[in-house]
This record gives structure tokens, C-alpha cells and sequence, in this order.
């Protein structure tokens, strides 16, 4: 018997919920799925009507996932506990994991983003508070939009660890018919790709915005990685993940879907909203606008250049007219690619 | 004074034409630009309204423009030479070129395929074709869709030659204020991303005929390169060409862009066409469709795993249901990342 502990009921949480349990019934696992909800409304509607129509409508989610609203009772004799709450809370989330944390549970991260204030990855984060090594860290990410995998349309995914078996165990509990996990050692270059990917999406958005063409578009997209990986490597993340699921992978999910936040809100910029307008207009921040100055902060400090993340937060900032993005990024001296 | 010749006025050829003239203004270079039309009407239509109204509409072509349907006229004393015909047609052109061929020019293909029978690529058909050696041959590449070029919106792109003083001299001849060109050294790699290209946007469009998500279609894009990057480092590529703007770049606008001849030919198939239903309706035959069973023909040789590749000349060849072709992607055991 597994049990499984999935801390947050918003739209990546709760499907990943139903994808380990659909992947436990598959497998015939004999594993328990604990959803937390932050409201108690919300797991009484998952136990009694296995639904959460707030974030993913009429999707039914399978009998084995139980949901609570109490945090210390979802983490309980959990052998891996699975963190998809909102970067910004999760230290706080993380306390009172601690005090239920079983002995050899391993945490595995949704979350994409840098804390505030430290500039730590999540995995980071984890290890600092739990004080559990990195073998016992894993991170999953790749190019998977909530709303496609509800559906059960087949999707893959990078589920990583520095400790490969740790990874392959993992990968084992979430494979299933249309979740399909590849493990990978890289888990600061995932974390790294999922951070940067918000920025770059931004500006592929404010392309749109301006309407500028899929050349431009790919133009960005494929300079975007560039510099992602620049900073990446430096940081001890390897190249590989970059053309990856992880890396290209979510980069392209993410530009190519109206279903992305951090795209709409580059398209809202490109049609000349300033950064608080867009932000009122979608009802809430997109991740991006919040990490971008720390993308930006951490390349300086390891002199690396990263010319489009830097010229999306001087729009952000208000320093740079919104439609002078392009020709910036297109007004690097003549050179050879890749330096 | 730089003479250049452009040979075919099909879309890219022109824009192609458009781009050089416009570098040669911007610059203040003294540079003629000779277009070779098939149709004796296109060549007058481009010399007496500055329009190729067949391909790019309305489109002002610069007045340093001039176009003839004498091919010999055309190459006579050119210094460049760009190929913009059809990759089958190629060899029987290059003998005309051949004759009139001025001792150092420089030839630069912007042709996409494999030749038939021979599955040489375009350098290499110019070479063995010319007897010029890899110092001067010159291969373009990029997300480059020529419409959007044509409105002059910004786009980067790849000028590969063996030589790289060769390259930077192409690179200065067409960069202007919207079309920026980095140079490479890897002529095979540039190639091969190009062909390979067609064929993952075919498998691309059958995911959107089988109305799936951009979660599968961000999967296929990133497996595909993976496989493209495999088969091209085993002819000589490198590895970095394929996060560039040739194979990553060219890869992310043909799959995103309605524009495309390839990614429509996949969507028909995707909706139960036969290949022949797909090529009718299109009026002609995707280059995907052409060079798919040459690139499986040639991973077979080298015993490069094309799983993608494989799926679609499955489909082409009426030995799978198209139908199966997604779950197909997704059967690999589970495996790292990248093996």
C-alpha cells in the first residue's frame, strides 16, 4: 500500500492527483491518494461528488482519491507528498509538512518559481526546510497544460531527481495511458527551464500583441532557449534538458496555447496595457511578471546576457516602449550563432 | 558593383531577391539583382510593375530588381548565385549554370530536400553538379516563412558555409532592418533540419486532424528534433545547429503556421485522408510527403531509432491507421530522457 499526499487542489494539482491515481489502477497498485484543498468546500465537493468544478468543470476523478482540508492529517504517513501549491506560500506550507513528515518520504514539485526575497528554487526551498537531501527531491515538469491532461490527451512529461532511482520510482507512479514520464538527473536545469519559460512566453506574447508574425515568434522562442540554457549551465544545469520536454517541450506548450496566462498577458502588453492594467484585466498576476526581475538579477550577477528577458522586464518596469521589443531583439551586431 | 543572381521567382525566391535589394540600399552597396522567372510573363511583370503578383500579391519589389526567363542571361558574370528552385529540378538547371558559371562565385542554395534516387543533399548535388568545393557553397536556413518576410516583419536566420569568412560575406549581403542572418559552419546539420523539418510538421498536422492538444503536438515537436538532431550528428551535424534557429527556429514556425504546406497536408491526413485525397485537395504534393521515405531510408542505413519519422511513412504508405499514430509516440518503454 502507497499513500500518496497531493498538497493543493488548484488545476495541476488536482490532475496530477488523477494522474497518479488513474496510473495506480492501471498498474494495479494497491495506493491511496490524498488531495489537500485549502478549502474545506472544495474537498467535501472531491469526496462527495469527485469533482472540482472551480478549476477543472466537469472532469470525474477517480474514487481513490480522498480530499481533506487539513494539511498535517494529507501529509501523515505519506510516503511521497507531492507540493503544487503557489510558489510564494510554499515555505509556509512546508512547516507544518515537517512536523508529520514521514522518515524516508520523498517531495515532489510542481511549482514553478523562485522564491521571493532569496532567489531559491523550489527544490531548494524544500531541501532548506525539510532538511532532507537531494535524493529525496524531485521535480516534474514538462509540457503540460492542466486543462489537455483532464482530457487524457497523451502527454509527456520529465520527472527528475539527482538520485536516478528515485526518479524511476516516481516516473513508475504517475506512467500511465496518457501521462508519459522520461527521468532525468538535471533538477536544477528543469527547475530553471520552468522559471525562464514564463518570461519567454511573455515576450512571445507581447509578438502577438504587436502582430508580429510566427517567424518572430520563432525567432524568440528559439533565442529565449539560448539564453535559458546560458544561464542554466552556468548554474550547473545540463544542456540536454534544454531541448527537452522540460525545456523546449513546456516553451512550446506554453507559446503555442491561448490556454497560457503568461502568453495572454504578453499579448495584453503588446497591445500597450501597462503591467498593472494587465494584471486587473486577468484578474491576477501571471508568473512571468512576478520572476522576471530575479531571472534578470541572477543573470547579472553571473554575467550572463540574456537580452530578451532583460528587454520584457524594462517593459514591465516601464523603462522601454512596448513596441520598440522587436527591433531590439532583432539589433545584436551581425555575429555567429550561439555566441 | 556585386552582381547576384536568384534563380526561380517562386514566394521565397523573390522575397529572397527583395531581401538582397534592400540589404544593398541599406548599406549603400552598389549591387545588381538578377531574377530568373521560368515564365518569360513573370520576368516582364517584375521589370515593368515591380510586382510577382502570383506569389506575394501586391508586394513592392525594389527597383534594382531585374528579372529575365534567359537562364544563362541570369548567371552570366554573377558573383552569387542563389538557388530557389525546386530540390528535383535542381541538377537540370545547374548544367546551364555550369557553362556561364563565373570562377569564384559563390553559390547558395535555399532549397529544402533530398534528390531523388541519389538521396544527395542540395550542397551536395551543387558540388558534385559545379565541381566547387565546400568554401563555396552556402546554405540558408531559418524560421523563415517568405509571406511574412515579404511584409517585411522581423526574422532571424541561419547562413551556413564551410568556410566562415564565406558565410559573413553572404550574411552582410542580406542583412537589413528585418532580416538578420547569423552565420554557422555546419552545412550538413542546416540541411538536414530543414529536410527533417517537413516530415515532423506532417506529424505535427496529423495531431491537429486527430484534434489533438498542444500538449502532444509540444511532445512531437521536441521527440521529433531529438530524432532529427540523432540522424544528423551520425552524417556529421552539430548538435547546437538543432536548438538553433534552423532546426529549432524553422521547426517551431512551420508547425505553428497555418502558412504551411506541410502541417495542412498532415491535418488532412489526420482527418482520414488518403495521401492522394491530401495531395489533390492541395493541388500538390507536400515536400514532407516526398522526402519522408528517404530520411527513414537513410536512419535505417545509419540504425538511427526515428520513431516519428517512421510513423508518418507508416501512415503515407497505408500500413497504419492514422489513428493509432499518437499512442504510437507514446508506447516507448519508460526510459531517461534523451536515450
Amino acid at each position: 500500500m502507497t499513500t500518496i499526499a497531493v498538497l493543493g487542489a488548484g488545476s495541476w494539482g488536482t490532475t496530477f492527483a488523477k494522474v497518479l491515481a488513474d496510473a495506480a489502477v492501471l498498474g494495479g497498485h494497491e495506493t491511496t491518494v490524498r488531495l489537500w484543498a485549502r478549502r474545506a468546500e472544495a474537498a467535501a465537493e472531491i469526496n462527495e461528488s469527485h469533482t472540482n468544478t472551480t478549476y477543472l468543470g466537469e472532469t470525474a476523478l477517480p474514487e481513490i482519491i480522498t480530499a481533506t482540508s487539513d494539511l498535517a492529517e494529507a501529509v501523515q504517513g505519506a510516503e511521497v507528498i507531492v507540493l503544487a501549491v503557489p510558489a510564494q506560500s510554499l515555505r509556509s506550507h512546508l512547516s507544518v509538512v515537517r512536523e508529520n513528515l514521514h522518515d524516508s518520504a520523498v517531495l515532489v514539485s510542481l511549482i514553478k518559481g523562485l522564491e521571493r526575497g532569496t532567489d531559491l528554487r523550489m527544490s531548494e526551498v524544500i531541501e532548506e526546510e525539510l532538511g532532507v537531501g537531494p535524493d529525496r527531491t524531485v521535480v516534474i515538469s514538462g509540457p503540460n497544460l492542466a486543462m489537455e491532461i483532464a482530457r487524457e490527451e497523451p502527454t509527456a512529461s520529465v520527472v527528475a531527481c539527482a538520485d536516478e532511482l528515485v526518479a524511476e520510482h516516481v516516473a513508475a507512479l504517475c506512467n500511465n495511458q496518457y501521462f508519459r514520464p522520461y527521468t532525468n538527473t538535471d533538477v536544477t536545469g528543469v527547475e530553471i527551464a520552468g522559471i525562464v519559460k514564463n518570461v519567454i512566453a511573455l515576450a512571445v506574447g507581447i509578438c502577438d500583441g504587436q502582430k508580429l508574425g510566427d517567424n518572430s515568434k520563432a525567432s524568440v522562442i528559439t533565442r529565449g532557449l539560448a539564453e535559458t540554457t546560458r544561464l542554466a549551465t552556468v548554474l550547473g544545469g545540463q544542456l540536454e534538458t534544454f531541448s527537452g520536454l522540460a525545456g523546449l517541450g513546456d516553451l512550446v506548450a506554453t507559446c503555442a496555447s491561448p490556454l497560457s496566462r503568461n502568453r495572454t498577458a504578453g499579448r495584453l502588453l503588446g497591445e500597450g496595457l501597462t503591467a498593472e492594467q494587465a494584471t486587473e484585466r486577468l484578474s491576477q498576476t501571471a508568473e512571468g511578471m512576478k520572476s522576471g526581475s530575479a531571472v534578470v538579477e541572477l543573470a547579472r550577477q553571473h554575467q550572463i546576457e540574456m537580452p530578451i528577458c532583460e528587454a520584457v522586464v524594462a517593459v514591465l518596469e516601464d523603462k522601454l516602449p512596448v513596441d520598440r521589443l522587436a527591433s531590439l531583439l532583432l539589433a545584436r551586431d551581425l555575429k555567429a550563432e550561439g555566441k
